[in-house]
């Protein structure tokens, strides 16, 4: 039995977003569900008590960076991602995949081959090789609940000549990365291990029927969920909504639908809008960690004389140094019952470690709540005009 | 009336340990007590809450560094640093001159006079001046529960006459001070701030004449506390031993005792065998940022084949990669009762922020159990004899 499942509960009317539930062997995520980025096996500053306690309900973890440092044995013989950051709920792991373009040390030395892609770590240099199968390997050992196939991860700007190459080999490994997950799957049942879902890729770039074969093809085969790649190498925002309403229609409704790398708070809505149920994205946390909090509609930053860009606030600008209100008078993280903008532009100021931690929380806890509405909204098929108050 | 006192509980019979309550605005203190380092307004990476939960009873702030950063007038228009940092218990605050000393940007553009000492800001070379009229001001202002009078902080290896000049000059400034805070008390009152208590400040270098006639000039003040200064600056173990020897049998039995920088574990026990009460250092809290965490003399680091110096383990060792115990096996502080030394060793590794954060609580905790431990040792008048057990 597969101890993974996806189970839509609402539909909003006029578009395609939609609620579920995704059951997997290390708790429910109700979707849609943002996914914050705990690269190197930590969401940046925060502890699992915390992340809990903001409504964290899964994350995701770079098997690329796993690979490199601590090594994939030593978190194998922890006993796998959970017990080594001691974290119990939903865990994502991606193929390597995209860290290798743009995190290998030099990008010429990246050599692609339908083996595999080999490169050198960004850390010492050293060349190392990823093929479908080591990928597998690898996210079956992290132990993660939900895998992402190997795919050639197409660089933006490319002809639709080179798009297509690099989408068939996508494929190709598609069908390797199955194989190797159901041979590993065997293994798993005799060591009952929990159930790890497999995601395929979607590639194509910014063609339309490529894109759309992408999706045909890997909705076809037997993957527990989809997910769309190669999207935040984009230019534009309007080549996202392209590729989202070439490829959305045709995917199947009962597989649980991720995309990549996305999740501004404007992209956030188009991502629901289009049937996205998960996605993951640094944003939040990096601007948390420069000093830019989130914060919404709300009339009190505008009484304050704020100038609200995307919803964001720079605390190291000066008018916040004696500015003893919290980022947001309503919110109720953490950080902003507890702190003044005053003492968070003075832990930037002088570069304490606290600051990032606080502004982390804030943030995370901003765009949890944002997605909490929003899954709401669509309960209440008021998804269209929640988006219009906020964009 | 003071809303500050001092009550001596237990008396060890064999050396001048004791235990005490410093009773303060903002709660009580219980003696011998650890003062962690909240340098810049926070105990770095770490959340007060997370000070209350490992049992930090009060910790200390600078003044050098308020009054550069964020500045005075920010943090008193906060409403003084509880408020600004969201910390109800005791604070204790510097004069300013320690920091003035060691941080200034050029020593040689230190320049002392009568009057005061004026410095080149370590931010930005802006010139200040620090008189023990405004030190005390920008104490009163900072709002902390226990102040520490001005003092000419005597550099190490001068000669004797100018240690008796320096200490003369410390002197003249504690009269200023103690004048001060006088004038200010009584604008306290009236405003109805809470009591802050003024802590004279001892110095006289590595000379026993000086010292003792140091120790004598401030006991004979009316100020709540006594500070020895100068003692971290010194050269050798020894030399603190001999001050202690000197200074301590001439301290009034009834006023707190402060020793100012000096807090590795033989060095506490050395503390408090000579009677002082409280004592601030930065070295549990620095040496949890590099990394190395304190343990104690536990036979699993034995067990382990762990090399121990001075209590330290260095947790970026490779000898921990694979390492899935605790840092200490009866440890019930959060890091761990939550996190290997492997998890610990790989935050570190990648240097990641949550490594500081973790490494700080256990290291906090470490030192508050030890003093725990100290403070029930001299209740059962066994204080030797577990000061053997770990010297």
């Amino acid at each position: 039995m597969r101890d993974f499942s996806f189970t839509q509960l609402h539909k909003d009317k006029k578009t395609q977003a939609r609620t579920g539930v995704i059951h997997t062997p290390h708790g429910d995520i109700r979707t849609p569900a943002f996914v914050p980025c705990g690269t190197q096996a930590t969401v940046k500053s925060l502890t699992p008590d915390e992340l809990d306690t903001i409504g964290v309900q899964l994350f995701f973890v770079n098997t690329y960076h796993m690979y490199l440092r601590p090594g994939i044995g030593v978190v194998k013989k922890a006993g796998g991602l959970h017990k080594f950051m001691n974290w119990n709920g939903p865990i994502m792991t991606d193929s390597g995949g995209f860290q290798i373009f743009s995190l290998a040390k030099k990008a010429s030395l990246v050599k692609i081959s339908d083996e595999g892609v080999e490169f050198q770590s960004h850390w010492d240099g050293t060349k190392h090789l990823f093929t479908p199968e080591s990928s597998m390997r690898w996210q079956s050992a992290l132990g993660g609940d939900m895998h992402i196939a190997f795919d050639d991860c197409t660089p933006y700007g490319v002809s639709h000549e080179k798009a297509r190459l690099s989408m068939e080999r996508t494929h190709r490994w598609a069908q390797r990365s199955l194989a190797e997950h159901k041979k590993l799957h065997k293994k798993n049942i005799v060591l009952k291990t929990p159930y790890q879902a497999l995601y395929g890729s979607i590639q194509g770039s910014v063609f339309k029927d490529l894109r759309q074969e992408s999706a045909k093809f890997i909705s076809g085969m037997d993957f527990d969920g989809i997910a769309i790649g190669g999207v935040s190498v984009g230019e534009s925002k309007k080549q996202m909504v392209d590729v989202l309403d070439w490829v959305t229609p045709v995917l199947p409704d009962d597989k649980p639908r991720h995309l990549l790398g996305v999740g501004e708070i404007d992209d956030i809505f188009t991502l629901v809008e289009h049937g996205i149920d998960t996605f993951d994205c640094v944003q939040p946390t990096r601007l948390a960690r420069m000093g830019t909090v989130l914060v919404g509609n709300n009339p009190i930053n505008q009484l304050a004389n704020t100038p609200i860009k995307k919803h964001e606030l720079d605390i190291t600008n000066t008018r916040y140094a004696k500015d003893f209100g919290p980022i947001e008078k309503d919110c109720s993280c953490y950080t902003c019952t507890h702190f003044t903008r005053a003492y968070l532009h003075h832990l930037f100021h002088v570069k304490e470690l606290l600051g990032y931690r606080l502004a982390t929380i804030h943030n995370l806890h901003f765009i949890h709540r944002l997605v909490d509405d929003i899954r709401e909204s669509i309960q209440d098929h008021s998804f269209l005009e929640l988006k219009r108050s906020w964009i």
